[in-house]
């Protein structure tokens, strides 16, 4: 075992990861900016910044001294558990990545991308699958490549979900899922029987101004810290780290309907939480950095869904919602909560209630785990998504814009991704669990509008670690178990069966 | 005489101009960020940022290659003022400033700066010379050594005013300021003696959304174009170019004077027309590039003051201006036009009225002469300023922060820089007269609020030329003749006497 400081391979790395957190970090504010500000004629010179700063990260991580060091630093071993030990493991893998894919792949899958993104786009406006098709062909066979030059244990789609959820498998996944369908179908054809809420009760004028000083109270509260953040506006809302403290966040407003702004911010506020909760002195190292898509999911969905959509959340702010948008006057947080928690049968993934939206995340699933184990053609996908959808949604899909076509992801290349949506909700609620089990004052201190326990303890079990376990380490260690659909279908059964 | 294509070296010195340009756009957008959106938390890190670009972008520029591919361009020579001269003489000016400072002196010059800087606060604090006096000895030897490095003709001074105006010479800026100076000072004081117009009349409210929407009116109208540009609000207004379509203007609100907003978006607007008007084609190029802050400055004061304070501006926007802020009712354009004209005796230069500004500028101009030249030792500088500055403005300086403390540029080791804002007065009104004489349809055109005469004027004798002349010779081809001090005092008199 050797010390970090007798290994100069390992100061060379650290300084690396300093350089290129300064471009990463570069490129974030250039992408920010783009979805933010940026005027519109200034998109494509915009597009050959990100290109080459894109490009020159990619140059400096994968110089061959860069594996040299890495080598050399496995060759010194370095205690278990320590940083060092986790970042040696994490810079193998990213190099391992990076370097596989040979470069003529990478410009191929490059060049398909872009133009799938515009066929995609058109397919979906005349809501024609087949215009989208061949494409789509090609960015799967593209992937497989890509997988393959990985490489994988067991299934070549895990080396896919790699990229988002470092060390998922798709059996282990498939297995999370096959206990979560029945539940959640039960669940979900229960909720949608009942009687909903009747949102015209909150018909009325919420202007920008109102909601932006409320969001702001709010993002606040749960512990937001604006001296390192700030919120925006943008068309589709997203949260980013551009710096160890600066933590920026974005909503859309809608002038008739404050919910949408306020969930938007409370989501990407949980984002941006696991951001400012990360250890600023290892800011751009493999320990410094957040560990997977669908752990980050889960930090967002705990704030804007387990907080932001509880009876005690509403207990505690209706009084407040009422101050800005006196109109509210009236309702009680038992109906304010109804309103938050509406199950419906709807079409589009991004437009779900928590207790259909994971069934959307199935079918998807399903859809490319058949794609990729051979079993369904790319012409099928249409039929085979429709059959599925109205299986598990009881809804007829009647075009192909409103089913397989609605997602932006496969004409990205992105296939893997969508998994960890489901992740993040069953983290959420076992990690949410886990809290209140180790710490039963947490329930107390969030009714009264307290969030700093729950917070506290995401803080050090969740945040601070980085990436110094697998995702489902981490989540194993904090909650002394790994996620079951379990502590999931309690809470919503919970919040949609008042079960 | 050779075709540039057959020139590699030169295809080579496009590319890397295009690439540094990709550098040097996204260090502006890290500066516009800081100065408009950065949380405070954030400073630290986009310093690191910042730097390590800065240091690129010097390394990139200053390899040996670069040199030679510069000789061969000029060892294969092309047309007399064809692009590529132009771009061949700018490129090698660059290089050779860039390269002659030994990186020894380029880090003492800034850790003293940085030194300089929080001592120059704190001697302005406590309003205490001599506590920012060492600081400034040495900047001020520093500076010389820089001088000497770069090499100058007849005069070290020279050298360090070529930073900010290429092949100004300081025996020019003497006669022309000598020919100014009583000229204006008569002009001063008869406008000083003058009945001032009571800004008691202008009392009311102007909210700062109102502003806005005034000042976004006036800015399209003269011709800013907000789909490659856009308005934000920053402490200290400035106008940056952050790519070919993507120019940013800032200005600050006071709720109760609409004229300091206003006219600060008109003065960073005419900066932003020059950069809107440089030709995109050869973005990066020394030919697509602004050829001098004192032909920047001529175009800013262009359109603040010679269009934006003038009686035609007033007659035409009066109304609007009534429009957005009523309590204006009962004011005539005449009077509009004489509250945003007032003489006034101040200490600050910044705050300081069209007349009286060049003031401010000969003063520091003198005093930074005399101090390279070897008159004037640093610690005689208070007393200097006070005594030229009471014979100038006629007032006695009460203090060392009112007085020689009051600016922050020789804190940054920036000397010969003041010059080039009385160079923009100058050109500004050498430039616009010459456009009256050339098109005299330009004088009704602005009467009744047409801008585009004038500004396809400047489009195309000052914009689109971008570097390619050096900016003395720009002026002269544009007007017909170097400016003179006429055209302003002309401007002055009719503006403030009536005459």
């Amino acid at each position: 075992m050797t010390a970090a400081s007798d290994t100069p391979a390992y100061q060379k790395l650290l300084d690396l990861s300093r350089e290129l957190a300064l471009l990463q970090d570069t490129e974030a504010l250039l992408s920010w900016d783009q979805e933010t500000q940026l005027p519109r004629g200034g998109v494509a010179w915009r597009a050959e910044q990100m290109a080459w700063l894109g490009g020159e990260i990619h140059r400096r991580f994968t110089r061959e001294e860069v594996g040299e060091w890495i080598a050399a630093c496995e060759e010194a071993g370095f205690a278990e558990d320590s940083d060092e030990d986790a970042n040696v493991r994490e810079w193998r893998h990213g190099f391992d990545r990076a370097t596989r894919l040979p470069s003529s792949l990478v410009e191929e899958f490059e060049k398909t991308r872009a133009l799938a993104k515009s066929a995609w786009a058109e397919a979906r406006q005349a809501s024609d699958f087949s215009a989208f098709a061949p494409h789509l062909e090609t960015l799967v066979d593209l992937s497989r490549q890509r997988a393959e030059n990985w490489g994988y244990e067991d299934c070549l789609y895990d080396a896919l979900i790699d990229d988002f959820e470092r060390g998922a498998r798709s059996a282990e996944l498939k297995t999370l899922f096959d206990g979560l369908r029945p539940e959640l179908v039960a669940i979900a054809d229960e909720a949608l029987s009942r009687e909903p809420f009747d949102t015209a009760r909150l018909a009325g004028d919420y202007p920008e101004a109102s909601q932006q000083a409320f969001n702001r109270e709010v993002a606040e509260a749960v512990g937001f810290d604006f001296s390192a953040g700030r919120i925006d506006t943008a068309v589709h809302p997203f949260c980013t780290g551009l710096g160890p403290r600066d933590t920026r966040l974005t909503t859309r407003y809608d002038e008739s309907d404050f919910r949408s702004s306020l969930y938007g911010v409370l989501h990407e506020a949980g984002h941006g939480l696991y951001d400012q909760g990360l250890r600023e002195d290892c800011h751009g190292q493999p320990v410094g950095r957040a560990v997977s898509l669908g752990v980050h999911e889960s930090q967002s969905r705990l704030w804007e869904n387990h907080v932001g959509r509880s009876r005690a959340f509403w207990e505690r702010w209706l009084p407040r919602a009422i101050h800005y948008f006196p109109h509210l006057e009236g309702l009680t947080a038992e109906e304010m909560t109804r309103a938050c928690n509406q199950a419906e049968r709807s079409f589009i993934r991004v437009e779900a209630d928590e207790v259909t939206y994971d069934l959307h995340i199935m079918l998807r699933f399903e859809i490319e785990t058949a794609v990729f184990g051979g079993d369904l053609a790319i012409a099928d996908i249409p039929g085979e998504w429709n059959r599925r959808f109205e299986d598990l949604l009881g809804l007829k899909v009647d075009r192909d814009a409103n089913g397989c076509l609605q997602d932006i992801h496969w004409s990205l290349g992105i296939f893997g991704y969508f998994p960890t949506y489901s992740l993040g909700n069953l983290n959420a609620s076992h990690l949410h669990a886990a809290a209140l089990a180790q710490q039963p004052e947490i329930e107390t201190q969030l009714a009264a509008g307290d969030y700093s326990g729950l917070l506290g303890w995401m803080r050090e079990k969740i945040h601070r670690p980085g990436s110094r376990y697998l995702p489902r380490d981490l989540v194993t260690r904090a909650a002394g178990a790994p996620a079951t659909p379990e502590a999931h279908l309690a809470h919503l059964r919970g919040r949609y069966l008042g079960a």
